[in-house]
C-alpha cells in the first residue's frame, strides 16, 4: 500500500427527519447568518423549504436565498452567490439540494474569503486556504460532494468544466435522509447510479497498485448500487434499498477507496466533462456512455482487473464479459450507452476531442490521452 | 438503516517512516510537553523510541515518560498517568505501543482533566466531558483503538476489565506504519486476527437489522485478516500483507461496520473480559476460545446471518460449517480454542460465569446472558 493521510472531519447525520434539526447543528457551531443555496422550486412544493426555514428561525439563525443553481452549475451563479455572501456578512453556507448546489456552495464558500476571482482555485492559479463553513441536506445521492473536498462548476464563458480539491471546503454537517431523496426522478435516479459506479471504478482500473481490501470495498459498493437501483426502479419507496443506495454514493468518492492506491486518474470523468460542457447533459448520462467505451480502449492495459470486475460483479469469466455485462445493465436500466442518444453525431467528435484535450491537460493525463486515442475513445462510444 | 450520527474526526498517518514526523503533527496543535506512554522495553531496542524522541526535540517538545504498561493494562498505571500528567501539566499524551498503551493513554487523558477517579468513567458514574488531545504511533494491529473512542482497562482490586466510550478520546492523529508492526510475535499476529474477526462478528451476528453494505465491508475485513494472516505467518516481511492486515483492524472498529446497524451486542468481548481479567489470558486468544462457543449456541437466533458468513468467508453451504470453518482456521493458526489451552477447568466455569455475569450487567445484557446461559456457552469451550 501506498503512504496516505486520511483526515475526513465531515460530520454525517443520517436518516428519517435529520432535516428538522439542520438549524440546531449551525447554532452550535456558533452561526447567527447563513447563505441558504438551492436549485430547483422542488425542495418548496415538498415542504422540505418551510422545515429548513423553521429550524433556523428557531434557532435564530438568518438567512439569505440564492435559489436556481443548476445541474452541471455555472460560474455566473458562483459568482452571484459570493457577491450575496459577501454583502449580507454570512458566516457559513447551508446548501440544500443535490451535488450542483452543494459543488456550486463550497466554491461560494471559498470564493467568500478570496480577495481574487474565484475561478482561479479551479485553474490552478491560487490555492484555497480557507472558506466559509459549509452545511448541507443532500437531496440526490451521486456525487458524493456530501464527504469530500471536490466541487465541479462550469465555466459558461470557456466552456470549462473544472474542479477544485481542498480540505477547507469539507462540509462540516451533511444531512442524508433518504426519504429526502425518493422525489428524483427514475431518469435521475440511473444517472446517478453510474455516476457512482464511475467513482468507483476509474481509480479500480487506472491505478498501478491497487490494495485488495480497498478494491473489495470498492465492489461491494458497485454492487449495492446495482442491487439497491433495480429495487428503487420497481419499488420508490423502498427505505433501506435508498439508504444503501446513498450510503454506497458517499463511500464512494468520501476518499476512502483511494487510500492506499498508487497512480489512480479519473479519465472518464476528464471525458464527460466536455459533453456535459458543450451538450448540457446530465453528468451520469454522459459517464455511461463514455464508460464502456474507455474500458474497451483500456482493457488490456490491466486486463487481470477487469477480470477481477468481471467476476465479482457479474460472475462472468472476461474481461469482456465484464464490460458488455456492465454495458447491457446500463443499457436495461435505461441510462445512455451511445453518444446518439444525445443526437450527437460522429462528426462532432472532433470538437470533443478539441475540449477534453483541454481537460487532459488539466487532469495531467495529455500525454496518455492524445487527441488520438481521445478520438479512438469516443469513436467506440457513437 | 437505522438512523445514526458519523463524525471520526481522526487524522491517520499511514505508511513507511511517518512515526519521523510524529513531532510535528504535535507541533501544529500548539502543543510543547507531552506525557510519553508505552509498554515494554521494545520499542528502546528497535530503535523507535530513539527515532520518536529525535522528532519531538526537534520540534520543541519536552517529554515526560510513563513506560511499562503491560497487556490488559491496568487501571494502577493510569492512575500512576494521571498524576505524572499532572504534576508535570502535560498539554497531551503520546502512546508509542499497542492497543493497550493507547486505551491506557486513553484513560489519562480523559482522568487528567477530571477532579474525581478516573474509574467513575468507566462505571458510568460519571461521563467524559473533556480529554487531553492524544497521539499515537500505532505498533500492534489489533484493536482498533487507533481510530475510535473506545478503552478498556482492568481494575485489578475488583477483577473488573470494563471500558469507557467518549468522542472525547478520538485521537487527533493515528500513525501506522506496517514496518513498526513487524517485530509483533507469531503468537500476538494471531491473537490480533482473532480480535479483528471477533470486532468483525459480534454486531454482523447480533444485530436485529444490518444492512447489507455494511456486511460486505464486513466480509472484506474477515477475509482480509484470514488471508493476510497466513501470508504474513509465512512472509512476515511482506509489507503490502502487513499493510492490509492494519488497515482492516483500523476498519474493523473505528464505527464504519455499524453504521445503520439496528440492535448490536458485544457478548464475546463481554465474556472474554472476564478471561483477561481472572486468567491475564492474552485478549485476542481468549476471544478465539469464546467466539466458536458462542457461535454454537446463538446460531439458531440469526441463522440467516450465519449461513451469509459460511458462503461468502468459508464458501461453505450451512450454519454450522461456517462455525466449524473459522474454529478449525483458528486451530490452523494456532491461536487456542479451547479453556484448556490456558489450563482452566471446567471446575472453574462457575467463577468466570460470576464475573461474566457482572460484564453482562455492565454490558446492559444480563436478561439475555443469565448466569445459566453464561455456563452453558462457557461449557461449548471446554
Amino acid at each position: 500500500m501506498k503512504n496516505f493521510t486520511y483526515h475526513n472531519p465531515t460530520k454525517i447525520e443520517f436518516g428519517k427527519g435529520k432535516e428538522k434539526a439542520v438549524g440546531g447543528y449551525i447554532a452550535a457551531d456558533g452561526v447567527k447568518k447563513v447563505l441558504l443555496t438551492y436549485g430547483s422550486e422542488r425542495i418548496k412544493k415538498d415542504g422540505l423549504f418551510d422545515t429548513v426555514k423553521a429550524s433556523l428561525e428557531a434557532n435564530g439563525i438568518e438567512y439569505i436565498e440564492l435559489g436556481g443553481i443548476i445541474s452541471n452549475p455555472v460560474l455566473s451563479k458562483v459568482y452571484e452567490g459570493i457577491d450575496a455572501a459577501k454583502a449580507h456578512n454570512v458566516e457559513a453556507i447551508l446548501s440544500v439540494g443535490g451535488g450542483s448546489v452543494l459543488d456550486s456552495s463550497k466554491a461560494i464558500a471559498a470564493g467568500a474569503l478570496y480577495a481574487g476571482d474565484v475561478w482561479d482555485f479551479f485553474i490552478g492559479k491560487s490555492m484555497i486556504t480557507k472558506a466559509l463553513p459549509v452545511f448541507d441536506i443532500i437531496t440526490l445521492a451521486a456525487t458524493g460532494s456530501e464527504m469530500n473536498t471536490y466541487a465541479v462548476v462550469t465555466n459558461e464563458a470557456t466552456k470549462q468544466k473544472f474542479s477544485i480539491a481542498s480540505e477547507h471546503v469539507y462540509p462540516r454537517v451533511s444531512i442524508i435522509n433518504p426519504d429526502l431523496q425518493k422525489s428524483v426522478s427514475k431518469e435521475y435516479l440511473v444517472y446517478s447510479a453510474s455516476d457512482v459506479i464511475a467513482h468507483s471504478i476509474e481509480g479500480y482500473f487506472t491505478a498501478s497498485y491497487h490494495p485488495d481490501i480497498i478494491a473489495s470495498y470498492i465492489e461491494t459498493n458497485i454492487a449495492t448500487v446495482i442491487k439497491t437501483t433495480e429495487i428503487l426502479l420497481s419499488d420508490p419507496e423502498n427505505y433501506n434499498a435508498r439508504a444503501e443506495f446513498a450510503w454506497a454514493a458517499t463511500q464512494a468518492l468520501n476518499g476512502t477507496t483511494y487510500l492506499g492506491v498508487e497512480g489512480a486518474s479519473y479519465p472518464n470523468h476528464m471525458i464527460e466533462h466536455s459533453l456535459s460542457a458543450l451538450y448540457n447533459v446530465a453528468h451520469g448520462a454522459g459517464l455511461s456512455v463514455i464508460m464502456p467505451a474507455w474500458m474497451k480502449w483500456y482493457v488490456s492495459r490491466n486486463e487481470k482487473q477487469f477480470e477481477r470486475f468481471a467476476k465479482n460483479i457479474f460472475g462472468k469469466a472476461t474481461a469482456n464479459e465484464g464490460i458488455e455485462a456492465l454495458e447491457a445493465w446500463f443499457d436495461k436500466i435505461k441510462t445512455p450507452t451511445r453518444l446518439s442518444q444525445f443526437v450527437i453525431k460522429a462528426s462532432e467528435i472532433d470538437s470533443i476531442v478539441e475540449n477534453a484535450y483541454e481537460n487532459a491537460k488539466a487532469f495531467g493525463l495529455a500525454e496518455m490521452y492524445t487527441k488520438e486515442v481521445l478520438k479512438d475513445i469516443l469513436n467506440l462510444a457513437v
